[in-house]
């Protein structure tokens, strides 16, 4: 089962190479250079607009669609629900990232706003955030999962996935120390990854664009989610493995590297996955 | 005449260390920090304004203009349309990099606002920009240029810059595998740079600032403009033999290296340029 | 004495890394990522928001609030005042940056309006941007601080950090080759540093987020203030000494390399540091 599973992603990987997908990203202007560069590093293009006056017209040229909340504002709000409505129209699929819902109420109405407005196809949240989309408590602090909502312990973890996926008909994808992805039916665990990736700001967001990279070139939103959040693990534990005596700044730059080197075989002999 | 030119590119280098000319830029959120950081590389200095508050006198203290629509919305439009008519008044260059031109309506509409509102010293893009603005067949997607408008030929490439030269009296500097400068009378050809350039976000602006980094500094817009182009393709160089193994994360960060320590005798004995 | 401020700063470092407080920052698009890979990198969490909808709510979850003016517009400055307002009635800290201060009207009067409306606990600044909020005469050129300025003197210099204290009830922090902080009464000088600071955008803006960080972990922000500083100039020196023949980009990683590997013993070995 798992080797057939890291097969598929190692397909989509193939084809996002292949197809070169554009990624329309409406995304925070604080990672948005490291969104950019893991999209090029992974294979695909990515395209950042977020005016309303071409936030459609960019997303109907598209081959999958990014909505990060990182630094939303009143402007870029309208863009991201025209931008969100335009692609479920056109049906490509939407990545939707809610950084830091339930931090402040603009964050969590937002959240829900995007969430009943548009169709999601994967939702990549921490812990903290998706804990707070399922209704549960959240002692989300900032952006950052809280150490408590992390612990949330395995059965939660799934049964949280499971219940946010039903909930809005897409895939969840919780990642952490284990990453939680659900379609509501089938749910993949996964254990890549390495505590350094908390140590420089917007990996989550670079994970987001990479499943919105291998959206862009799969129908099967789980394993493209899959593929998305085992790539970020990947690159982590090569890039922790090149500079873990040196520091954050190299880690970082390591990071893209890995992703920009990333293999089939790579992936096969790293993977950490299984579904359930 | 190609050895010449090189010299005249050589001392323009060097007046911009001697003078570190301040340029103003408004331009796109992705990759702003390293335009700053590459117009700083190159010995000039970088200040971003992008508030109809200041963008006027921001532009009137400094020495080149550079407006780059990556990014642009209704805000900065208005911004940019500002400086470049006060930049016009008090008569220094202004580089523009029609972002995704032909890519949505609202950039398309801008670039040509731009092009009859402001009158522009270099007008920089790729091959699938610059065919959109010279009114050709264009297959742009997203910001990137297609490999259709890329392998338009070296006489279709040098009609092109001419032709748009002439039309907006301007320098216009195609870039890509080859790239192609005119001011309409005289006409150059690069061969530098390295196809990795295409992997890291950004490296057609971080061009743009090197253009407006020489623009400050020179007189001559298309000795200025072959100056940037020269300086990208030479250390996207300099930095793919360092790094090719590597990855695009390093290859990005020497690529800032090579800037840093670009100097006239690494100019002299890389540059492959000729004038027509 | 010296000693004796070395180890209250190294107090401060360990606080940051145990408590791990959320810095809120208004800050400008050119420099934000870096902003907050360097918050992350000395132990602390950053929260970038500045739309009106949340600046209040983030201050209010917050340990500490950065204002940084670097590409300041009329929706930012609104939130800039209503974050620090709030910071202000709930007793967190509030450093401020006037990126620019005399550049501009907009800048000028923005710092004006920031420093009579907020009560601010750290003014950072290099010798242009506080010499005109002193009512001096200052040359700045840009953003950066002119030659001019810079070679104020000794006196000079801690004559103004002690002036602009006094006037708003502050530290000032001024940053340059010496450094100057002063509470209006205590006076620190540093002497840490390296020239290739300049060489990168934002080296300023990081040590400000390096302030904000102190100052969420101690309520002593002259102390606060000094060991935000002493960092950044003890890791522009290891960053120098591993990058000086690579250049720019090589060393822009190393920078936060170095704050992310920064140790007491490391501080104590490297301070030039005393109290006048």
């Amino acid at each position: 089962m798992e080797k057939e599973l890291v097969k598929q992603i190692g397909n989509i990987l193939e084809s996002i190479r292949r197809k070169k997908p554009l990624i329309h990203h409406i995304t925070n202007y604080v990672t948005v250079n490291d969104c950019a560069n893991i999209t090029l590093a992974i294979g695909a293009s990515p395209i950042m607009a977020d005016d309303i006056g071409e936030a459609e017209a960019i997303t109907s040229i598209s081959s999958a669609l990014v909505l990060n909340i990182g630094t939303l504002n009143e402007r870029t709000i309208k863009s991201m629900l025209a931008a969100g409505k335009r692609a479920n129209e056109i049906k490509i699929p939407v990545v939707f990232d809610p950084v830091g819902a339930g931090a402040s109420e603009l964050r969590s109405r937002t959240t829900e706003r995007i969430l009943h407005e548009v169709r999601i196809s994967v939702l990549r949240g921490n812990m903290s955030e998706i804990r707070f989309i399922a209704g549960l408590n959240s002692t989300t602090k900032g952006v950052d999962a809280s150490d408590t909502d992390q612990q949330s312990g395995i059965e939660v973890g799934r049964s949280i996935a499971e219940t946010v996926a039903k909930k809005f008909g897409c895939v969840a994808a919780i990642t952490g120390a284990t990453d939680f992805l659900s379609d509501g039916k089938r749910t993949i665990f996964l254990n890549n990854g390495t505590k350094l990736l908390s140590d420089v700001t917007g990996t989550g967001c670079m994970c987001t664009s990479l499943v919105g990279s291998f959206c862009g070139a799969s129908e099967d939103y789980l394993f493209a989610a899959a593929g998305g959040v085992l790539c970020m693990g990947v690159a982590g534990e090569i890039a922790a493995e090149k500079t873990r005596e040196t520091g954050n700044g190299s880690f970082h730059m390591a990071l893209i590297d890995a992703v920009s080197e990333m293999t089939v075989a790579t992936i096969e002999g790293k993977a950490k996955i299984h579904e359930t």
